[in-house]
């Protein structure tokens, strides 16, 4: 007997049907004499039925507003889900974010858990009960609701596996688990039994969308055990852990990352304190940037032009263009790019990796606009029709290159 | 300056353009210089389309969960609210029904409201924000979310009226008041300027689906002055409180209810105690009794024939069946009937009310099945499909027969 917390997204509760699918899954496992607590998220496209209904009132509305608005989506999802398993027989319980005890901070849209106060989730554990909890959701000090920001539900369940030292924390998805890259795009593309937090990290972060990045972190920092695997197929998926048996593989996968968005700011005056008031306002607007390239311009001056996800890249052109140093100056913004990774271990040892990645991009006559390393991956930026053609390629490259 | 609260229903807000009407009347009276707390239903038919949800994974799901699912649709309607004050540049924040302090006893479904802790309404309205409440729901003793039952929001509205001290509750509906008769089906139909807590209570009870019965006696009860009006036509409407000017009308209006099945328990033995066995188990279930009716039946027997609301039907003939006496007995549900009723504070000194009501029937042609007076009202159960002609008949009799 083991106590799991199991996530389900929302294309995992999507209709009716597949509520009772998970409701099944949930209830084998419980029937096979765990404890379980099942994270849920909101319903298919719910949260962006939510948000188009917002923009079409207010396109600018406040983000409590929209933290209030959007977690109604998994207020439906658990109420249903716990429906379902109610017909099955078991006894369920399900509880929003709050009742669960998700403390977060202030920031809306974008909240970080500050502690989970798990009474209530433990009480009904102890009578048996399955619970079900609203993930990506919590609430601050003054008692408004909070959203953990898109994908936040990977984030609910292991934060409460960690909280409740559960024995593993399983995020059903819809697909087998992680891959060497997307397999509905790359034909070789293969299943990895085993990562390591860090490799999964950088694949979440470079959007491989199968785990929020920062469910990993969370995961790394509390040694929680994950497993990613199908709500559709019940396989085995692949385990994310702090040692991962290493394969005879150069890289762990090749990613896209399309929500992206390049912000240029041409022809600066070579002064310094410029970056540092760029960086520091969109820090604290929770803008996180991501590469950043400084380069010289014409006679003193230069261009600084970094990368932000595609969904901050309005707010980024607002706050930018509201520096006092920045007037008068072009800003541009680009959307129609992409980022393109290669993420492993095994790279580190193989100084060959970053031209095998160029050298595909090369052959495929795709244009890199902005570079960037670490000890285990490379990205490069790239036009993002260019994309899809682009992780193929490096894919191939890769896969066929184990004796580099 | 006053405190006014405004409570807007489903069809108010039903979509975009509607929440914009909505906000531009929320916004003219807080820009006039009052005090402005709003509450709201759920959008159009969001608290259906839930229910179809819910019916179509567990028909017989808990009321807990339902109260979690229903919630939800407030939950849309105030962020999207909200929203639109913000766009038009107001000072706003929206609540939960746990947000604004509306405790309530464990019944889920139909929740009594136990007291309002309004510090967090009143701390805001300080502020000079305008306040969106979510209507219909609150939150019991053990933290979990509890609904009024169906159009508790005019409840809501008329509770944090009376805990606040509000001038006035304006109760905003997709009719311009009070009528006579349901003004889309009979022609002749007249607003009504003035009417009294009780003569409203009688209609609302008896389904003019203008204003919830709880919700007008608490007003009642509180002395709320409650205005019934329209989102859509910005004419006054019709204003309920202790006494209201008499004018020459013998009734205020004919109405009919719909939400009506009655149940029949045919051939009891005629001992002691039968009737009791079966009102108080339905009363522990919270549900209603209307009409009741006991015939003498064949040597010794007798019939129990009552009506409750068609939304209980199932569960009032699971109920009943489940009655050790009743075991064997015949028990008959029909749910193709109406309820239609005439009712004035002016009927209590005019005998001769009754017959001219039955005269109408009769002219029409039109079977009675149950009969009910009180002092100010008189009831007929009839054929579902008779009730349109029985409203316009009576109230043609009626309206044609001041000289009475």
């Amino acid at each position: 007997m083991a106590l799991i917390v199991q996530k389900f997204g929302g294309s995992s509760v999507a209709n009716a049907e597949r509520v009772n699918n998970v409701a099944s899954i949930v209830t084998d496992t419980y029937k096979d004499g765990n404890d379980v607590i099942v994270v849920v998220s909101a319903q298919g496209d719910t949260t962006d039925d939510l948000i188009a209904k917002a923009q079409e009132i207010n396109p600018r509305a406040s983000k409590r507003e929209m933290d209030m608005l959007l977690t109604a989506g998994e207020q439906i999802s658990v109420a249903l889900l716990a429906m379902a398993i109610e017909r099955i027989g078991c006894p369920v319980i399900s509880m929003l974010g709050w009742q669960a005890g998700f403390m977060t901070n202030s920031a809306h849209a974008a909240a970080r858990i500050k502690t989970i106060k798990a009474d209530r989730v433990r009480s009904a554990i102890d009578k048996h009960q399955i619970v079900i909890v609203a993930g990506f959701q919590g609430i601050n000090k003054y008692d408004d609701l909070t959203t953990l920001g898109r994908g936040g539900s990977d984030t609910s369940a292991v934060a409460l596996a960690a909280a409740l030292h559960a024995d593993r924390c399983q995020i059903f998805t819809d697909v087998e688990g992680v891959f060497t890259a997307d397999p509905r795009k790359v034909p070789g593309a293969r299943k990895l039994d085993e990562i390591t937090y860090d490799e999964m990290l950088e694949l979440a972060t470079l959007g491989a969308q199968v785990l929020n990045n920062r469910s990993v972190e969370m995961g790394k920092k509390y040694n929680v055990e994950i497993e990613v695997l199908s709500s559709l197929k019940r396989v085995p998926g692949t385990i994310v852990k702090e040692t991962a048996n290493m394969e005879q593989m150069l890289v762990r996968g090749v990613t896209k990352d399309t929500n992206v968005a390049r912000i240029s700011i041409i022809d600066l005056p070579d002064v310094p304190g410029i970056a540092f008031k760029i960086f520091s306002r969109l820090a604290a607007k929770n803008i996180n940037v991501d590469i950043i390239l400084q380069s010289i311009g014409r006679q003193g001056s230069k261009d600084i032009t970094f990368t932000v996800s595609r969904d901050n890249a309005q707010e980024t052109m607002d706050q930018v263009s509201r520096i006092a140093e920045l007037q008068g100056k072009k800003i541009l913004c680009d959307t129609d790019v992409a980022k393109v990774s290669v993420v492993g271990a095994g790279m580190e040892t193989h100084p060959g990796a970053a031209s095998l990645m160029f050298e595909a991009l090369y052959n495929s006559d795709i244009n890199i606009q902005m570079i960037s390393t670490s000890e285990i991956k490379i990205s490069v930026l790239i036009d993002e029709k260019d994309a899809d053609k682009a992780v193929a390629e490096i894919h191939e490259k890769f896969m066929s290159s184990k004796s580099l």
